[in-house]
C-alpha cells in the first residue's frame, strides 16, 4: 500500500506498528477494545485511534502502555 | 540510579535510551550537536536536550530523525 510521505520522510510506520501489536496483544487474549482501554486507564475511543494507528503517540505513553501491560515497550515495535 | 517512576509507571527510559543512541551515533562520526541539529533540521538546542532525554518525543519526531540519519527507527530503541 502506498504510503504519504511528509515532506520530513514520515509516513506514521512505528504508530501503526505499536496500533497492530496492541491489537494483536487483545486478540491473543480475547479482549474488547474496552476491556483493554480499561487496563490501560484510557477511553475506548482513544484505544480505537491507537489500534488504527491514528495517534502520534510519545515515547512516555507508549512506556506507559507497556508497563501496564508488563510488557517491554520495544515489543510493541516489533514487526508483525 | 534510582528512577522516580510517576504513578503510571513512566520512568522516561525510552526517550533516555534514545539520546544516548543519538549521541553514540554522532561521537562516532566525529560531529559536533550542532552538527548533528543541521543534518535533523532542528535547533542545537533542541538536540542537547534530545540527547539529554529530557524531551518526550513522539513516535513521528523518532521516525522522521532516523529517516534523516538513513537508519531503521528501531535501532534508536536499542539498550546500549
Amino acid at each position: 500500500m502506498w504510503r504519504v510521505r511528509d515532506r520530513m520522510g514520515v509516513t506514521g510506520e512505528l504508530q501503526r506498528t505499536v496500533g497492530q501489536n496492541l491489537r494483536k496483544y487483545r486478540q491473543e487474549r480475547q479482549l474488547s477494545q474496552e476491556e483493554l482501554a480499561e487496563v490501560l486507564g484510557v477511553h475506548r475511543t482513544y484505544m480505537g485511534g491507537v489500534e488504527r494507528g491514528e495517534r502520534n503517540l510519545t515515547l512516555q505513553s507508549v512506556e506507559r502502555i507497556a508497563t501496564r501491560l508488563g510488557i517491554d515497550p520495544r515489543e510493541l515495535f516489533e514487526k508483525g
